[in-house]
């Protein structure tokens, strides 16, 4: 289990645009992430969420996820995202939260070990985002790892 | 040719995440939208900028385009992103350009005359991503618009 505040200043301080969306981290564990975001920093001219928000918050997510892990595997390492894929399922007139998790659990191992032994690897993540308790968007996103020379 | 100066305060207005990450408006055109955004507020744990930065600036010059052409064409209606696909080509470590254009620009007049008489059409559109005068991120979204009823 992460240290959830930790993981928050983390975001604020490294990212500032988490701060202006004002993302929290209301779950964090080694399976998935859950951030949240309010509408007002996040609204449209619809009064629903800018889809670059829901894109962003999906996105760090889906980043927050492999950082936590990656931090649990003792790997310094940095993360990068190469392309995503996004669906605006419904618009999300309100407060939204975005939980990602492993395209493939089970690739997770194999993909530890690539990093370790040639010092990058890729890996795939997906975030869903929830408004009024119902799926609002679903992000796919592939990321690239590098091993930090220590 | 659309005036600017209005095109970036609407922006700034209706969608503030836009001012949170300075988004400025370079060239509006009925062919294409570039805007502009520096790094500082938009910048990652890598001081390079922040993929959801990227991918929210693409987004938003791909909805102006559309919202430009519309007003062009005296249609007032609403548009809204159904999904996208992003690429992040490489790391953006400075101020960037997004400049959007219609997927397929003959099918405008199609897409027109559909959102007259139904109410509704789908349109793709893409925006490329500039650093340095190199291509750095590329996306490709896919759009639809409401006819407001008057």
């Amino acid at each position: 289990m992460t240290n959830m505040t930790d993981l928050e200043r983390y975001l604020h301080r490294q990212i500032p645009l988490s701060a202006a969306m004002q993302v929290s981290v209301l779950e964090a564990t080694g399976r998935s992430v859950t951030l949240g975001a309010p509408l007002e920093p996040n609204i449209n001219h619809k009064s629903t969420i800018f889809g670059g928000s829901a894109s962003a918050v999906a996105i760090l997510a889906a980043w927050a996820l492999l950082h936590v892990r990656l931090l649990e595997e003792g790997l310094a390492s940095e993360i990068v995202i190469q392309s995503n894929r996004m669906d605006y399922d419904r618009p999300i007139g309100g407060a939204f939260t975005a939980t990602s998790s492993l395209a493939d659990p089970d690739a997770w191992p194999q993909f530890v070990n690539t990093l370790t032994r040639r010092k990058r690897a890729r890996v795939e993540v997906q975030s869903v985002l929830t408004f009024e308790d119902a799926i609002a968007g679903r992000l796919s996103g592939r990321f690239v790892a590098f091993l930090r020379e220590t």
